[in-house]
């Protein structure tokens, strides 16, 4: 067991209420008499999860994002924000506080309050966003799939590792895919149009094997996932292809903000119909069965898992 | 103008939501059908508001304790908490977990879910803790004082401000003083029975001077305050006496955590008997009328604001 790993052991310990969900969801799901508010909390810190160089702009969108989109596959619309910022030079904090504001608007969650501290000099900063959502219905966790179901995800898999890539200056690509690595776009709209149809739900930030894994792992099932048809985008084809390799790459890369979820197999026709009411595209990638593990075919063919299954960052 | 009142007048512009209270208030106040959830969100930083040396146990109380007396001065009752953690050395990982439960357990606030996140190397570590609770009737804010209301704190001031001095090793004293700063306790009884019967409340977190000028100036009023009234312990007094000079530094000592509000003056008795039936001091120390601005008196006679009027950390 890592020091992480014990560390949130240890605090599972405190987290009894119902609303915790045992510290094993993305995100916790309060009750408030009619409806269900939905609550998350990510932390980045510099050298870590962003690049002193990286445009603040970008850092405070993402930072946004990335907990909307933990709303999103719980199905909420988002309330509001909380803001625990550590203070740097005036300049880039104004850059910041526009990011914010661009993701503010583009996503409908105010700021309600936070925290603002000063930084020792030099440290490192770090900043944490607490989101707020809400849910009419059922908010899915991803503990739900059952024997029989279908696994699913949205949108195209693997874009934002490549633009980490071209980030990092390892590889020259179009401004879309730096795009789904520095500004991705929580899928709020499918959210709430899939939570009704799905037994289990979660996003795919860490990578989607290592992602799938877990809500095969958290339902106690066993999961078959047929990597030949995970969706790739046409940018991602152009420079990577849609060989094996290729593949195994994008659904280890993470950072993908697209919905993972299962699904009974008489609800395929809802599903589609959704998707393509919103044009997200959403595609049949696999299906649980009884018993435990994940195991890759590639058409008819087993694939051995990759040694690296995705980043291995606990979330509480 | 400073860097951070900058940065904080410019995250007000994407604040427009109700909940939100301008970021004017200590906590964002949620309507959610039959209640209210008071939202607050603190971050603390080594080196800044916790040394290196100090026990991890009390630095976990007292960022829980810190944020659920915000949730008092709302007069809300605790639901639970978001904590956002940078994980150090395995050890002194589990002695915050201890100081963790420790404050679960004594406030009833359990841990709802949260992240954590790897520290690089060296750097200060950095928490953030979101409470969320919950008010059945008014949230008071920090605006609500109306000419010809008293000024109330509960409880005694100064204490914490001897505690860190202790905890410096600059003087010696009781471990009750410690305490005080180490270990703050919220007024979480004490505000959700007051609350009903204030037209303003807060806590006192950086100072009682500068707190109360910040309520007067919120609420657009002038506020005399005597400081002869100010409640002082028995530690208090026996280690500095109850002169004009150990009252100033009292009052802008900060970290006391008591509830500052204000209140109309018919309601004195049943102020009184609310502090009564919870063992509660409450001690009337100031009117506020119209105009603007703190004076301060002693006994009869005017006393001059003192240089330094408590912490300047904004806070959201």
């Amino acid at each position: 067991m890592t020091g992480e790993s014990a560390f949130i052991a240890s605090l599972r310990g405190l987290a009894g209420d119902p609303a915790a969900r045992g510290l094993l969801d993305d995100a916790a799901v309060l009750e408030t008499g009619g409806s269900r508010l939905v609550l998350t909390h990510d932390m980045i810190v510099e050298g870590v999860h962003f690049l002193r160089d990286d445009p603040p702009e970008d850092i405070a969108w993402k930072l946004v994002a990335v907990n909307l989109s933990d709303l999103a596959a719980k199905g909420a619309e988002p309330v509001g924000l909380l803001l625990g910022y550590m203070l740097g030079r005036g300049e880039w904090d104004q850059a910041f506080v526009r990011g914010l504001g661009d993701a503010i608007a583009a996503f409908g969650a105010p700021l309600l309050g936070g925290d603002t501290v000063a930084a020792p000099g030099g440290a490192p900063r770090a900043f944490g966003l607490t989101a707020v959502g809400r849910v009419a219905g059922v908010a899915p966790g991803r503990a739900g799939a059952r024997a029989g179901d279908d696994l699913w995800v949205s949108g195209s898999i693997g874009d934002a590792g490549l633009g980490l890539r071209i980030a990092l200056g390892e590889i020259a690509g179009p401004a879309t895919l730096l795009a789904r690595y520095r500004r991705p776009q929580p899928r709020l709209a499918g959210g709430q149009a899939l939570a009704p149809l799905a037994s289990a739900m979660m996003d795919v930030s860490d990578g989607l094997l290592i992602d799938a894994q877990r809500m095969a792992a958290a339902s106690g099932l066993s999961l078959v996932m047929d990597i030949a048809r995970i969706p790739l985008s046409s940018d991602f084809v152009s420079l990577c292809g849609d060989g094996r390799e290729a593949r195994i790459a994008a659904a280890t890369a993470g950072d993908d903000y697209e919905l993972l979820f299962a699904a009974p197999r008489d609800r395929a026709a809802a599903i589609g119909a959704a998707g393509e009411g919103l044009g997200l595209a959403v595609t049949k990638i696999g299906g649980f069965q009884s018993g435990s593990g994940l195991r890759l075919i590639d058409g008819g063919q087993e694939v051995p898992l990759p040694a690296r299954m995705g980043w291995e960052h606990a979330a509480l």
